[in-house]
C-alpha cells in the first residue's frame, strides 16, 4: 500500500453515500451483476443489496467476484426480507419498471435515502416488489424497444441520483461517521489483516495520513 | 402488416430525429454494438454510423444483425471520412471521453444537430478523432472505476439528448420531410417490396392510413 494508493482510497471513501443503494432482485447474469456494481461505484454507492436468483449468482465468475471488491454486496433471502431490512434503515424504495403508471425517473428526489430496485433480465421487478415500493419509475423511450438492459437502466437512475446529490454538495464532505469511515478505510487498505483482527476480536489500529500504523 | 402494426411504425417514425446520431469508432463486440443501437432506438436516432473495426463487425451474430433493423447503420472507411461526411451534413461532433479537459456531458446543447462519437471498448475514442471533434464530454464518476461500458456511456449521453429534445418539443411533430417520411415508412413496412422496387427503378406506391396500397 503506497501512500498515493492510500490517499486514493480515502478520497473515494470520502465521497461514498451510505444512503444511496441498489437492490438487484434475482439478476442472474454475472456480466449484468458486475456491470451494475460498476455503476454503483461510479455513483458512490457504499454497499449494494441482492436477492440472489434460484441457484445463486455465479460468483465463481471472475467478473462478478472482482466487481464486489469496492462495493460490498449484502445478500437477502427474499424480497420481503430485503424490503423490511432496507425500510428499517430508512430507505425509500424506487423500482425501475417500464409501466404505464411509472413516473419519469428524473422526477424523483434521490437526495433522500434511496434504494433503487432493479429486476431480473427477462421478468423485471417482481409483482410482489412492485406492490410494495414507494415509487415506480421509467426511462422515457421513443422507439420500438420497450426496456433497457438492466445495467443501462441502473446507470441512468444512478447517474441521475449522482447529479442531484452533486448539486446538493453531498460528495463534498464525508458522509460516514468518523468511526465507520476509519473502520471501512482500514478494511479497504488491509483486508486480510482486518479479517484476522476481527476473528481474534481485536480492534483495528489507527493509521496515519499515509496509511501506516501509528 | 396489421393496421395496428402500421400505426405503430408511423408513430415511432414521427418521433425519429434525423439530426441526432452516433458514430461508433471501431466498436468490436457484437453485444456492445447492438446495445448501442438499442439505445439509439430509445432516443429516436434515425440512423447510426460506424467505422468498422479491422476485420469488420461480426454482423453474422444474430444479436448484431437484428438490432440494425430499425436503426440502419451507415459504414465509413475511416474516421476522417466519417467526420467529413457528418460535418457536411451539419453535425457537431461530441466525443465521449473520460479526460481531464472534457466537460460534463450534461453541459452540451444536444438540440443542435449532434453526432455522439463513441470509441472502442479498450482504447476509447482515437487520438485522431479527439483532435478533430467540436467537444469532448465525460460523465462525472465518484468511485474507483475510470470509465463506463461503451453502451452505458452511449445511453447516458443519448438519454440526456432525449431529455433536452423532449423539453424543446422535438418529438411532438415529425422531423423528416414528408417525402423522406413516406419513403422510410414504406421501407419499414414492406422491406422486401421496397428492395425490389428500388432494383427495378420504380417509385414506392402511396399507402393509406392503415398501410394498404391506395
Amino acid at each position: 500500500m503506497t501512500p498515493e494508493r492510500f490517499r486514493r482510497l480515502r478520497a473515494v471513501l470520502s465521497r461514498r453515500q451510505p444512503d444511496l443503494t441498489v437492490l438487484m432482485e434475482r439478476v442472474n447474469k454475472p456480466h449484468n451483476f458486475s456491470a451494475v456494481l460498476r455503476n454503483c461505484d461510479a455513483a458512490g454507492v457504499l454497499r449494494a443489496h441482492i436477492v440472489p436468483p434460484d441457484g445463486g449468482v455465479n460468483t465463481h465468475s471472475q467478473i462478478a467476484a472482482g466487481s464486489g471488491r469496492w462495493v460490498p454486496v449484502v445478500s437477502h433471502e427474499s424480497t420481503t426480507e430485503a424490503f423490511r431490512c432496507l425500510r428499517s434503515d430508512g430507505f425509500a424504495l424506487v423500482a425501475a419498471h417500464p409501466g404505464a403508471e411509472s413516473i419519469d425517473y428524473r422526477d424523483v428526489d434521490y437526495t433522500r435515502p434511496t434504494c433503487i430496485v432493479m429486476g431480473a433480465e427477462l421478468h423485471g421487478v417482481s409483482d410482489e416488489a412492485l406492490a410494495d415500493v414507494d415509487q415506480a419509475v421509467a426511462v422515457p423511450m421513443e422507439g420500438f424497444v420497450r426496456s433497457f438492459n438492466v445495467s443501462v437502466a441502473a446507470a441512468l437512475l444512478l447517474m441521475e441520483a449522482r447529479h442531484q446529490r452533486a448539486a446538493r454538495g453531498l460528495y463534498d464532505e464525508p458522509r460516514l461517521s468518523s468511526e465507520e469511515f476509519a473502520r471501512t478505510l482500514f478494511e479497504w487498505a488491509y483486508p486480510k489483516q482486518a479479517r484476522s483482527l476481527r476473528r481474534d476480536g481485536l480492534p483495528y489500529p489507527p493509521l496515519d495520513e499515509d496509511g501506516r500504523r501509528i
